[in-house]
């Protein structure tokens, strides 16, 4: 339990720990990590309230607890009884767990802000549970829990609950990181692909693929080396301005797994509207799209980790671009498309030369283990 | 997102899915189950959605987005400003996934539930998030996710969102899940270790380490069988029967991984009070106390899943005693022990026999996987 009257605890013992500095002296983690015993005690001492410590996290065993009004605070409101409170998880099995630009743990905060973002929240708090194969170095986990804690203050959320599972070497892959998120929705909100209508604009927040492609090369298992970076990224700040800019904007979502492609079949699905994109707007960064070329893989379809989609009416649509465009991480932003009548419940692109092709759902998996 | 307008498409979604019945064909689960593609949107639709479908869940790849008067409202208040929200994780890895009276699926609902049911809240929803082994057989996922959603019915709270992730075959262990949860802290409520005074009785709501036994015995390699059963089940209405009854309860904890000699001695290190357990009044069966006695297992180190341990005021335990064994699952609740002065910081048992012995935490891992 982690009430109010408990902060000076917890804080005073995140001193202590720090204060003290490492003390953790095991440099792999073993099955006693997990067992809830003293091990356990030490580890989440050592390891994850040291880096995460602060007023909400308590043991990373139990319920973090936080004050509703804080909350309501957090995303501009107070409560009327309008609010709605947005809850998301991810689990990341990404390999490697590092890659140029990035790693699993800064991927597993990302993606939780990202996902209560783009449902119109403002991210507040976010769990992370680890399964950790026996025989990890801590350094690697430390290095992570780093990354996660960073990844946070740039979101501006507090890590707040979390557990921890040690599985014997060969029951897990390194590392797998669960996270989850709650965030309000101010009750001025209220997106949904139902009120998409023929004439929205569609928005795209910056380059494709890069996700995809800097995890894909980073196996090495390929005969291609180029220097892409992943585009993992908090959107908050961006969907914010978004909203404040574009009040009408009907729909938006991340473009991670599956691309920007599935997302937008996923809109023309539920929305029964078709959805035109043009080829030329959309932005692919040029080593990303050559390593995409060599590898025969459609960049529509690869991951994304900083990247959103937003629909907007179309009188609304250059005050959003130019309010995302204005912010770091939106810089490149694009109108790249609208909603059609025709085709209906599909996607289509047009092509620079005036021609069209139907883009499909991914069918398959061209790049397993990418988030 | 999954705003309240969406809700008629959801419904109509879940009615279709039902209405056509199983058409999933795939006997198995690939990686292309976890690509975010058609398969993936396959699986969600005929195992999770077809399942769980309620007016909150959505897809299961976004946020749920939950009114917060709702939220309050289940918690018995309405928003004043007081309430606070708890917020909880943990990931299960328990093997077998299957064993005597539950499974992974149950285990995984109840056991954050119960997080947030010590914590003080009423739970509200839970997210779902898969890590499946390539290969799982479909139908063994079905059963799991038909467990999880009996005892989400079972507990009265709702799957709102979740996540599947497919890992090459070696890669996991059939099948980790992670569920978050949330609810809501009425106003009212204030339960931390710092309240925790001398005097106060230690009621302890079951009987202790069946869980673990249960699943130790299921996995087959130690020659001895015995009808064990776990104790999983959801704590929430012990526990809100417990805070009506007596509304100045201290602290609650439920005692899994570690058992309760472990939750015993944080509350102690905690409070920096002693904790005096006699050990005639703890409640072990008799088949497990045999078991664990030919295997050399203290049971106070042992698992459980559908147990708690509360510190309440002297002059409120029997009314809170009273409470919890009138409802089923809390029968055999008992009185088993007080807050002492001496030993501070620590954890004493009182023999049958008037002797006193030391309770320290538990130091390595009896059981891995218990969870």
């Amino acid at each position: 339990m982690s009430n109010a009257a408990d902060e000076a605890t917890v804080l005073e013992r995140i001193e202590r720990v720090r204060a003290h500095g490492d003390k953790l002296k095991d440099e792999f983690v073993t099955l006693a990590h997990g067992a809830g015993g003293k091990a356990s005690a030490q580890l989440v001492e050592q390891v994850f309230v040291a880096e995460y410590g602060n007023d909400t996290l308590n043991e990373m065993t139990d319920a973090g607890v936080m004050g509703l009004a804080a909350l309501a605070a957090a995303a501009g409101t107070s409560l009327s009884g309008g609010e709605q409170l947005a809850f998301s998880t991810d689990s990341y099995v990404v390999n490697p767990i590092f890659f140029p630009g990035g790693s699993i743990g800064d991927l597993a905060v990302n993606g939780t802000v990202n996902d209560l973002s783009v449902s119109g929240a403002v991210p507040y708090g976010i769990s992370a549970a680890f399964v950790i194969e026996e025989g990890l170095e801590i350094d690697v986990l430390r290095r992570v829990v780093a990354d996660m804690h960073r990844a946070a203050d740039r979101a501006g959320v507090k890590i707040v609950t979390g557990d921890t599972k040690v599985v014997a070497k060969g029951a897990a892959d390194k590392l797998f990181i669960t996270t989850a998120g709650v965030g309000i929705v101010p009750a001025s909100v209220a997106l949904r692909a139902g009120a998409v209508s023929v004439g929205d604009a569609i928005l795209v927040s910056g380059p494709i693929a890069d996700h995809g492609m800097a995890v894909m090369l980073a196996r090495g298992d390929l005969a291609l080396a180029a220097p892409i970076e992943t585009d993992s990224k908090p959107v908050n700040g961006l969907t914010r301005a978004l909203l404040e800019a574009a009040p009408q904007t009907r729909w938006m979502r991340d473009a991670t797994r599956g691309g920007l492609g599935t997302v937008l079949n996923e809109l023309a699905k539920t929305s029964g509207k078709g959805v035109a994109v043009y080829e030329e707007k959309l932005v692919v960064r040029e080593m990303t799209r050559g390593a995409c070329d060599i590898l025969g893989i459609d960049p529509l379809y690869v991951a994304n980790e900083g990247m959103f989609v937003a629909v907007v009416p179309a009188d609304e649509a250059e005050a959003a671009l130019s309010a995302v465009k204005a912010l770091p991480g939106g810089e490149e932003a694009a109108l790249v498309g609208k909603i059609v009548a025709e085709p209906a419940s599909a996607v289509v692109m047009v092509t620079g030369f005036g021609g069209t092709r139907m883009v499909d759902m991914l069918v398959g998996d061209p790049l397993p283990r990418i988030c």
